[in-house]
């Protein structure tokens, strides 16, 4: 290596400060502010407009003034930038900043809608933060990597060719952890990114600068990877809605990612928004772009207004739903309870059927799954970074930042070493077997759901606990059943998070390595993840919408007490 | 191992023996008799009504004639069951026979539909043959493994159940390679299944049972494999339809296989049958049984009218095919440039467009699936031969049968040994990356086809030769360009043989090891394959019946003489 990687890293942070607009950096606030989730309303540097336009959560009512002309794109991509820069200042969410390109594309979109009183696309002029794994022509991907600064892109991604024709502005793309294997954001390059709500707890992972970035409305419609929690764990963590599709749906080509070349246990790119109807607009955008044409992997499944509208499962008029209130390992905290004790209350007032999830061989699905991502990963870390010498990563504690990481290969990184090909056959042989297992388990319900179909969906923890404190949330050993809750499981298709309003404002005693003091997660979100069939996104979303809806009615009528 | 291979081999093949019933047998023809497909007609064996029956090579009025009651599910099963028989008896294309429990099947189906007026399914009374892969509950399964003699299944396989629920009668299994990685048709347990149109030539492989069976209409419609032509190459060298679905349409699980764990090219289940009313029904069928319900990776995908309708396609008005005149490597015999040649003629002639098709690194995208392939499948050869002691195949040449193979492990099996996983990984995101240089590769044609489309479908051969003397068709090298063209390429989704009744009366001096004698290759049959976009079934069957149509209305037109 000819260059210290520090040397490169300095360079690299000066050209991004160097993206932000200096009429846009504010005064920040202390440390000792946790909860910055305010902060974009009281620096003053947003305008009574531009509050208004980033405050509309919901996506299908901002696409709607941006369809007629009530904002332009270029005063609701001004807006969200501008808050994006405020959220960066206070979370350290973003890495690549493109003010000018997204400025000036949202001008070609009023101009096109000005002269043919037309809209490019169903998306026109919606802002989209995106992860630092997608790729846009003429800008680094460095996902990360200290490796990779420098690494332009020659073309757009997949995805970004198709959001860019939906008439969609990309802006900003946003933090991951090194190697995307963390259920946390920290890395050599942007270092870390904290929770909005809680700046001493994490963001979660790996899409966690996409978590705070949409927790501090710093973007409408952000777009995570998840392969074994990677959108569900920061949504959650954040409190946003956040949105797992099955493989091959939404189109991965061109995509920056790690492990390249695993087949078996794949990571898909997902939406992270504030509302369902940004969820949703995505999903049905994207499929609609026919992304199979484009993408060899990508699954040839129209968007299904039949599933949508529930037609296999009754029509939605009672549905069944299995609580799933632990993974036969680990009771989660009292708050995760109370969450899936009131989602139980409020179907059951809605008129739908609720049943006991049989939790099955967690802790063999997260070691298999474990055993297959680490009979190679540590060779890719290596190679990976070998370029600039900069360290692998052992953990995402807290380091001092000026120090040299001195991480030696014996945490995170598997001791697997020289695993065989034909013995990774051997382990993903067994974890096809267990998705059937767990296939016929969902099946075997139709006995006990009393609506002569099998469960409709689970409802599940996304973690045993809330956001935790940085370095915590500890995903060094898949085979933990902690984390049995996150990963894909066969039937595992779609995952959203259910948002509750209210905030932890006392937690029990932790049940294991966690600390005690229920102060530790002050105003950390509380969310619960909705699992239904395979390929079922459709559904998925049109039963999350049936429960949120459930919660919001049952929160209106009983007392918030009784949380 | 307590038992000699050879004693377990003895007393499996008297029980297959014992499952002929005896009155079945017929007086073989002399070895020197090549075409045996007349024989079932002159044996004597077969009524009138067992001939008409039988040679109703159309699916769709077989299962008319069935739902009428103008044939019972009995007759039928039976006529099938004896012509099968006396395939056998020629061709050794058998593995398990169960002819009383088929028998009881059909007459529970001719019950019901006495007594309910109503048809079980859409399959109602079809006999159906299944490669041996497919396991029914309580019979063995060997595919071709001495070691798996005495593997009595505990239940169906997925697609078996479902085939029951739509009211099909499986009623023979059929034979396959060792380990099911060959082009050809021979094992320890059953040994070799020859070519009906020439006995000398070998039928193809894996699903070479199955093609010499449907070629001696002994089976309607039989259920093979594909993973690099195993589907295609029997149907192509023995002269049926075939059909190979994309991943995941057609539910594998429950299926025995070779190399378990190989998650990144994948096997699949497909028919093969005369007609293809038998391929579009059973497609149509399975699929609007829903097999994702029951399969952990089948896809969601319903069966698509509107692709079957060619909507994205011009309605299929003027399609534009891409002929594929060689892989770039090889250029194939003289009659399947005949049949490129009359395919062209007869699609212009039907007001479609064609075009050439530029192969694309063919050698290298075998190369890049060999070694995947090979980088666990010694071992697991070594493995599953392990327990008795049978010897793996080195080739598929003939051998003296009463002497005991003596190979080693020198020629088809890999020399690759302890290829790390970490190794296996960066061949497969070689492949993958290949695979999406396809699609884009296809999608340029857009600038050629004169459609305003990407070319419709790709005709190409299946072989450069058609079968080929036992032993040569020589699959021992698939980085060997001839294999190319039956590699699923990124696209490759489905292909259908597109059966010319001309067989070949003529060949040219052979290009490459094969014998130089035109007589040689004297009935063998000619066909091509139709490639069409993944997942896109419905549409590639439709092109296929546009294609075979347009065959026959070109034929009746011009002079056989031209072929």
């Amino acid at each position: 290596m000819s260059t210290h990687w520090r040397e490169l890293v300095a360079d690299k942070r000066r050209r991004q400060n160097e993206s932000i607009p200096k009429e846009w950096l504010i005064t920040t606030p202390p440390q000792s502010l946790l909860d910055v989730t305010k902060v974009p309303e009281q620096c003053g540097l947003l305008s009574a407009k531009e509050l208004d336009i980033t405050n509309t959560v919901d996506v299908a009512v901002l696409l709607n003034k941006l369809a007629t002309s009530q904002w332009s794109a270029v005063e609701v991509t001004t807006a969200f930038c501008k808050r994006a820069i405020i959220a960066h200042q206070l979370v350290n969410c973003l890495t690549e900043i493109f003010v000018d390109r997204a400025l000036a594309r949202a001008a070609e979109l009023d101009e096109h809608l000005k002269t043919t009183g037309k809209v490019v696309g169903p998306l026109h002029g919606l802002p989209i933060s995106l992860k630092d794994q997608l790729p846009i022509k003429g800008l680094e991907t460095t996902m990360g990597y200290v490796s990779w600064i420098g690494k332009y892109a020659t073309r757009d991604a997949v995805l970004v060719e198709i959001l860019y024709d939906l008439g969609a502005v990309p802006f900003v793309r946003t933090n991951v952890p090194q190697t995307l294997m963390w259920g946390e954001t920290y890395n050599n390059v942007y270092g870390r990114t904290l929770n909005p709500h809680n700046r001493t707890l994490t963001c979660g992972g790996s899409s966690g600068g996409e978590g705070a970035l949409v927790a501090m409305k710093g973007s409408p419609l952000g777009v995570g990877s998840d392969i074994g929690g990677s959108i569900r764990i920061p949504s959650y963590m954040c409190g946003t809605y956040g949105f797992r599709p099955s493989y091959g749906r939404i189109p991965y080509a061109g995509a920056v990612n790690s492990m390249e070349g695993q087949d078996s246990v794949l990571s898909v790119l997902g939406p992270l928004s504030n509302s369902l109807s940004g969820i949703k607009t995505f999903m049905q955008a994207v499929i609609s772009a026919e992304p199979w044409l484009k993408d060899s992997l990508a699954r040839r499944k129209k968007w299904d207004n039949d599933e949508y509208a529930l037609v296999e499962h009754g029509s939605g008029k009672q549905l069944c739903f299995a609580i799933m209130w632990n993974d036969g390992q680990v009771i989660p905290h009292p708050p995760i309870i109370r969450a899936l004790e009131m989602t139980k209350a409020a179907l059951l007032a809605a008129g739908h059927k609720v049943i006991d999830w049989q939790p099955l061989q967690h802790r063999e699905l997260c070691r298999l799954v474990y055993l297959i991502w680490t009979s190679g990963s540590g060779e890719d870390y290596k190679a990976v970074t070998a370029a600039t010498g900069e360290p692998v990563l052992t953990s995402m504690d807290i380091v001092d930042e000026n120090s040299e990481p001195t991480g030696t290969l014996n945490t995170f990184l598997p001791e697997q070493q020289h695993v065989s090909a034909y013995q990774l056959w051997q382990v993903q042989k067994e974890k096809t077997a267990l998705r059937q297992k767990h296939l016929e388990h969902w099946n075997s319900t139709v006995q006990s759901t009393g609506t002569g179909r099998p469960v409709d969906a689970i409802i599940a923890p996304v973690a045993p606990y809330t956001a935790v404190p940085h370095g915590m949330n500890k995903n060094r050993r898949m085979t933990s059943s902690t984390k049995g809750m996150r990963i894909p499981m066969s039937y595992v298709i779609a995952l959203s998070s259910i948002r509750f309003r209210e905030f932890i404002r006392k937690a029990n005693t932790a049940s294991f390595y966690l600390p005690d003091d229920p102060a530790t997660f002050s105003d950390a979100p509380v969310g619960l993840q909705l699992v239904g069939r395979s390929q079922e996104e459709e559904a998925v979303l049109a039963m999350t919408e049936i429960v949120d809806s459930a919660l919001s009615q049952y929160k209106t009528s009983t007392s918030a007490s009784r949380l």
